[in-house]
């Protein structure tokens, strides 16, 4: 049965006790509820991980997974330097979709940069969770 | 009553025409038909214009007015360089949502860079005239 | 008659509205009359513009006439990145002083630069509203 | 009928009276009559602007004529920075060839870079107002 | 019981063996009892990781235990890239002390620079592993 | 008694010796005499030195002092590297204004930086001795 | 008795299906079935992890390891910025050959950089499968 | 009696062989044997050559050459960091104009920058072997 | 009688007047007191001075004094870019640590380099006067 | 009869001599004598020039000789600026390896950039004269 | 009478004691006294300081003496950034030849650049004391 | 019998006509015939080339050879960007002084770096033909 993997990398975890005036006060687990909830049709699969590597085995798995739509990847601060992460993006079948959820160009200069997505379908940033939504929102149009 | 003003940056008057491998086969009128269409619930504004003060002047017209729900801008190249749009979305009281049809990270160098990125409420790139759709839906769900 | 053209640029129209933390509270039109109230002997011709051609053809008109003294011109953000603007300060005969109300150096780094200072005969900033009297002194001083 | 358009950009309406000792004595009038008379049989439509988005529209106008042989652009300043004149020339059909009077490259550091270069047919600079009579003869040629 | 987090990272569990000239004949062992020895009153626990997730969660861990009194990390050659560790140090609620054996500005260029060090408490190098000591100290202090 | 503070740094003893073309023909004395003659109504303290020492100490001695209603700066070449002047101003209680003689952005690269800018209340450059004038006119307004 | 170890890093688990125009038909099992065919007079052993710090691990174990006559290591794309996987090779005994299936040097700028090479013996790229081979024969002949 | 010398650099000789799909299908000698035919009138000299040393000479005896109307150079890659052969250009007495076949703006970065450019009366680039045509009518018109 | 000299920068005279937010309270004078009650049994030496070339004098003095014991320099902004300290550290005999009171790295971008970190014994900053005290420890224990 | 063409740039007539530290004591000769040796049964020319254009030639000759089975080339310093040698490899239709004695990457800065490596089959570099040995093998097997 | 002025800067008096390996084993007297010796014909004066401001107006006092010959500057460390020495020697009437003891092009990155080079009359380094004597050579001389 | 090689570089031979007011009214053979003249009592032999093929063999020859003294280097442009000649520098047993004729960090940025320098004993620059007198003394000084 066909599914959108949702992925977040390292600090992900700590949603709603990390810095609440950025990121918000909603847990990581608080939002995966409100996304089943508001997708109630499509199955959701979710992960989150502080490791590169796990990160990247996750991509794979989900990613020549002919049943998978999609990845919705917050790749944290992966993103902006992790060229091993962006080769797995690369290398998959199904579309990446990256989203944050600050608007990661109006804080310190190396958030500026995103090193994955030039091999991301699209990106998504500074809607608060509420980026998640779309990015499952533009993949199921896809 | 309430409204969303959409506005197109310079040569985005050509969709349909200019390199249809990467921007589509939908005219601008094409899309905004579509956009109409899908929200026909909302009031929706178009704007279109090749000329920096020009798009200065309508981001001041709808970013002042208390009806309008927020600005989707599609700033064409002057997201590589017009800082003088970045001021005037800095300045005005409605949040604008800055959107790419392609994902400008998978292209030349000039366009990684938004200047007007870090005075949005948040990007979308890459989905096509999907990104449209997705930059309306954040704007009404803010 | 001979008379000082000053030249405001783009979002100047917003004097008052825009981030009256940085620009303050008194809208270009209050700073216009000020400006008349204090140097009644002279005559004071005010142009805004949010459009790069408008300010380069407002600079050549002053420019080239040989009543006009001086020019007082605040670029805004094209002072960064408007080479147009530069040569058109370099091609007139009159000269012209850049102003800015705010100390641009204290803010982004963009603002760190302008292009238009090597052509200008000198550059005040900082001073708020009083930063166009100086130049004005400086104009009717030369 | 067939016919080449001349597009002048920003400063260029000067030409006789901005730095002669660069720019030479010649006014666009006096240029453009000699074009006229050297290239009887061909005609040729002459447009000068200081704004961008009117370069870019006439671009848009004469590029999807199937009537215009070519472009031949002294884009002035913009060339240094207007990635929105670059994408306009990408999107037309017809060449598009750059002109410079001066030798951009003996000037000084910021006119060493033409943004408009990479998606012309080609580039002339150096050669005075002949730069305007070569440009127009290599598109005759082609 | 209040305690205090010691935390290596990668290529620290062969101290001793490596580059002895540069990081001395002390193995981390070694270097962990003699700092045992000499803070008898105050708990230590010590980790070290190879792993950037691992680390990630042992700041996590220690990070927001109230009985933790402070993180003392060398990051090792994270310390130049891991965006991700900085992420998880602004985010913890205690005080972290950027340590390193080597005096890190004395060596290649790419150790100059260490990502971490902004989010953390204070940085302390160059004095072999004395360094620990003056860390642990610092956050007995504070 | 109130009083403004004039400060001048390197080579500025040497005004009317060096370079008349750049810095003009009147010597430092000169200058004072003038702004002295002009200001009658306000004591102006001079200073002159060629070392960042000294000219730190004036800053904090002026700086500090209830009876300083400003302090003019004109630091000469430390304009462009003398962090530690940046932080005596930065310290201080009263306004700094920095000044220039000449107009630095159109001389060489290295003029076009001034560290001191950013924590100045405003600049005035390119007006020769002029420039004083204006900034003690920016003190007093103030 | 006497072996040489081969690692792989990221994505390599992923050889036959990620971009075989660039990487090859093979899988890592082909590639590794081969190698053992055609050395078969040497003991290979082989690894492959996504992960920095088992790669780190896998350098430690075999680079302390007196049987160990080298290792083999496509780092893939930690080549570009591990600088902890640097630390290791630095620290270990044994000769570590950097190889490269592709050449790195003819593809996107950020492979153009390996902080790898300069703790590595050698390097060996852009030869396919066969850098594998070439490996394993330089450090056969040292 | 009056001539134009031609002079190409490295690997010219090529021309017909090396990527027709940039440099066409003409081989060098075909090119010089229509421009022979096209500028009857003229004498052309012609030259080629791979090594820097002997284009310099080559320029040393044609640019002092009172008989030389001029030189046409097309300097291949040396174009890119021959600071020598720009230092005979500026010591000779005729002019020299740069030519490229190709439009070498729109290749490798390396080919954006002329070293040789700020001393040559002028650049022609992209327009095939008639680049060679327009550069020697621009000598003749000079 | 053996003793350690405590050595101060510029502006650092102003302690408990600048920028309290970040170095504190306390003024030298209170610092120094404290160290003194602390290291009751050695003796400490103080200099302060605003004068590149008296802090140069005053590590000359101490740095080639057998009874000295090392050198903690504060060196204020000159940090960032006295080649000249950094060179008279270089030559001395005895040790020099180099101390801050804030965390330089999480402050202006200039704060991040220290020249004379690379000729120093080591480094601590950003435990406010308690720095002091730990780089005192630090030479006693060397 | 194939053959494969050694070619060695400048000062490489001074293995031996040349800071044998690094090169090795091995002469050109020697290591050509144990080349020939090694590889018997394929006949290897040798070439050896200081000079650029002779090197271009070289590859020339070479490169477009179908009994060529590859070129092996070791550029000296050439590799690190010679855009003339790159188009020469880019141009010929034989395979081209880059070899290099010593680990280019361990060296100074500007060794670190090969510009002729993108145009290249595969690299080869830091296992002394051995580097030739697999460059051959390498092209064999190709 | 005629004289040269030899000033030497910053950590020079060290002479003998810092670095002998670079700086040779002579004190700053010992060379002066060589230099006497050997110019018994020409009037030497001396000069050293460590602090900039002092080495400014010793440049101003020699410089416009018209008894003075010329200036031997070794500027020491200021050499690489202090643009207020440079203007000093910019200001004055003598010629001002910059000499250093060592090859400052073969140490640190920051010894490459030379900030007073571009206003002396020439430069000598690299000779040891013997740079001194060919310095006053070329004053003598010209 | 001993003697010292001058070697000069691209378009020394042009020495009278080129840029007289840069490098002097002397022609090559003069400055040579005037050296001979000063150094009756060492042999002087002379070499001149374009080429930096032949400029490296010229400093093999003369580099080895136990009779020679030292050489003395003009590499003109070649200074900035030939590395190879760098190499030859490098490897070689006698002692190399570069020389300019003028002050080449008075002029272009292109000749601010000398690629040669950190390998060459000693540079002397901008003293017009003298410079090559005092190179001479230098090497026999040595």
């Amino acid at each position: 049965m066909a599914y959108i993997q949702i992925i977040n990398g390292p600090n992900l975890n700590l949603l709603g006790r990390r810095r609440p005036d950025i990121y918000g006060q909603s847990t990581l687990d608080d939002i995966n509820d409100e996304l089943r909830g508001r997708f109630a049709a499509t199955e959701l699969r979710f992960a989150q991980s502080n490791s590169e590597g796990t990160i990247i085995e996750a991509i794979h798995a989900a990613g020549f997974d002919s049943e998978c739509l999609g990845i919705v990847l917050n790749a944290g601060a992966y993103t902006h330097y992790s060229y091993a992460i962006a080769d797995a993006i690369e290398a998959v079948d199904v579309p990446v979709v990256e989203v944050h959820i600050s608007n990661i160009h109006a804080r310190e200069d190396f958030r500026n940069r995103s090193v994955i997505a030039p091999v991301c379908r699209g990106s998504i940033a500074g809607f608060g969770k509420y980026s998640y939504f779309l990015a499952i929102e533009a993949i199921l149009h896809a």
